[in-house]
């Protein structure tokens, strides 16, 4: 067998020259793309516009920290007990992007997407338009007994600042799409089918944003991790000179209640404990 | 170029075989091999004698659980935000397995294989010559103000009750090798240069029970990080049942003191804050 | 607000001594309970007889290692690159156990627990009733163009010896339950529904004998696991003696081939490329 | 105990507003911060200039992906084998950057500041001052044995042309330090001790000028994981699209060759084999 060949528009590098998506790193990319646009194009091997770069790095700010999460306490932790590998704190931290605290930006994305995918023909040019389309997909969702991804916030009950904000930023850069018109629309017709006002959240809006710069909706949950690969560079930053870690663990462990051991049972999923 | 070739001892299959270790997996070792035997076979290539197993699974039953680690918390709190990933919940928590919580096992029995390393000639062949090394190792420990691994435990101040267990069980299998033998003549003499007494810590002691096994100083760290594993899991299998990883999420996330900002300063390593 | 207090069985500490599922762990596990065990009682808090040990462990043995898989190539590749972390060396090579790789294991515990709780009344008794209970299994996956999880195999195209090897001691021990009866008539029935002989593969028939050993089927991947951390730190141990990871980076590297750019277009999925 | 308190000057929210870093995060941050220009002031809780988010930013373009290296076919082959977790494929690849491939930044740029460090009264004025303390520095590490990091490519023999980039964009922005200022005086003065002439790498001429930029050094390794998580992304994509994790893992595969086990003997550590 011959050997394999592998191609990649990413990094070559030669005895003189490192290329990097088609460019000269040196020459044309250091010092003249910013970090956020570089990696718009790492992901769709192509140049983003400066407005797209703008929303994009909005985005980015929107979901890189939002405190003490899970992800933040688990680098914290990971760090106090193993601080000769911050690629390990990192990696643990990023580990919890998955579906629950990370993953509404990219079900909010897929959820749009799909939504859209099925319109016959031409997509709404009006609001009236959005706001049927929105009105028919939360009643499905509601038939459907499920939740429309990005709708309600447990902390900002009245509204997610986020989300007014990039709505804005999009249109100032002519780029509020078709995901970003049917997500407003849902939270302008929403309270009619389910008889309250939900705030649309800002990691939904986020998606949202991702999908109508044409990413790919199967690394939307990548974009988030990016973001919060920063935010978690910041709180182990953080940690390393105000430390919390010890402190977390130590309000668990001595607080810990030694319990008999209840014998798991599959019957009954383990459930009667 | 032609193709390279890997070769291996570990697992291969053809058609009808599967072969693991030279042995056929099927007939040989599925239901004739015990978990731990065979993870000792397969770091070391050598199937262990049944004492050596016993020693072994004594100090993975050692080191599998403590609690509320932060390793512990790590992986309820992955959970808790990614649940459709029970290998990153795991493999966050292993990332915990660094030089501060799971380290004193590596460190206990490379320090001892270190000492044993420069001893010229035979090595001690009674208590009293044990003693002679370790009251030297000691010494100049504390003249070098480095910490012997394996002294001191924050809890077990008294003593540490695996130390005396695991030093019985491998007497009873005739494995109490040159390891074990300096670390039990450390726990002897130390008081004499260090003007208190110490206790020989559970983990320091599998380290030299490990080494004295004749398995990979490198790996030390591995066979601790195996057995949490077996830990991990029982701490899953509790937090899908009896979950605390919210309330632990919770209890950080409601108790945050937002502060000014305390702009890092390198010239003084950032510590003025 | 009071402390909260985080109830658990598992691992305790005192000044004078460590419990671990309400055993005393030096001498009550410590050179009493078997990794394998030990690791069953984690899980359930219930201590497994014997014969679950054995039937649990053949498992295990059957999981550990399968040579060059992708999770083994992670992680001599990732030692290659950061030899001072084992914990990430195991930890990157963990996280390839998903959904393909490792996930027939948990995918064919769950589909037959599935099925099983399906029935009404009594499950049958004899291998006429499992016939017809698969009959219509195999039928209904077809129908719904699914797979049925753990049959096939792209390598024991005529059957993987892990199978009747598992069946086999399942009987000895007295632990043939209800999902390895179906599963077994599965693979007598399945060639009248799909006109073609399928190997019923030995990750699936490991899933069937955990669930029928009464486990927890959300943890079915974290036995997986388990057995493949042994596995792994196996290869690791082969690596840092006679090394291949630096020949399989290169054979890529080196066969690079350098390609323009392709810019993504999320109308068509990126698939024109 | 009165429930303890976490302080933090990152991401807090209330009912109304979100804050980062003591901002308006809708308002002042989305929008109005680029992304490298976010993670500057996350690590360091001061706002970067201009200047120095330009300078921050061309070291993550330097080092954010360089074709297949084992971090990015560590992230293909975990994608394939777990395509249901995102988060497990860059976790994974990042587990990767540690002291081997991605070291260099962080050795390079602490090396540096620890050199500085022991001058004693004003640091060097003028390209000869600073030869003469490179000139010492080289010849000390050449008397201990040690290698300069940064110092040397396996690939651009004859220069990297990052780093003269690299040099002239911290000179535009007045941004070429002291540690800058030693690194190039090194690769002066190198030939006099060492006899022959070796290039400054670029990953080493990052880890200088992000310390230049006073960052915090124990993170100078968490900046080249940032820009690697960018990169892995790109690798994802182009994996998603044009996929090589397969054949990479065939070629290695199907060339195994199963050989004898090769017992373990601590004595020799292992390396008689």
């Amino acid at each position: 067998m011959p050997d394999r060949e592998y191609p990649t528009a990413l990094g070559a590098s030669s005895l003189k020259s490192i290329t990097l998506l088609g460019q000269d790193l040196a020459e044309d990319v250091m010092g003249q793309v910013s970090f956020g646009e570089l990696a718009f194009w790492l992901a769709t091997q192509r140049r983003p516009t400066p407005g797209e770069t703008r929303v994009f790095e909005a985005v980015l700010a929107a979901l890189a920290d939002h405190g003490f999460t899970p992800t933040a306490i688990v680098t914290r932790l990971t760090y106090l007990s193993a601080p000769d590998s911050i690629q390990g704190a990192l990696a643990a931290g990023l580990l919890g992007g998955g579906s629950r605290f990370l993953g509404v930006t990219e079900d909010c994305g897929r959820f749009l997407h799909d939504v859209l995918s099925t319109v016959d023909g031409e997509l709404p040019a009006d609001d009236a338009g959005w706001d049927a389309l929105a009105l028919e997909t939360v009643r499905s969702a509601r038939e459907a007994r499920k939740f429309v991804p990005g709708l309600g916030h447990h902390v900002h009950k009245e509204g997610d600042p986020r989300t007014p904000r990039l709505f804005r930023i999009a249109r100032e850069e002519n780029l509020f799409g078709p995901h970003l018109s049917l997500f407003e629309a849902i939270g302008r017709v929403h309270p009619e089918v389910l008889g309250k006002t939900l705030p649309l959240n800002g990691a939904g809006v986020c998606g949202a944003a991702l999908a109508d710069l044409g990413l790919p909706l199967e690394l939307l949950r990548g974009f988030a991790l990016l973001a919060r690969t920063a935010g978690l560079i910041g709180q182990l930053a953080e940690e390393l000179r105000h430390p919390v870690g010890n402190d977390i663990f130590l309000s668990v462990d001595l607080n810990n209640r030694s319990v008999a051991p209840d014998p798991y049972d599959q019957s009954d999923g383990g459930r009667h404990g």
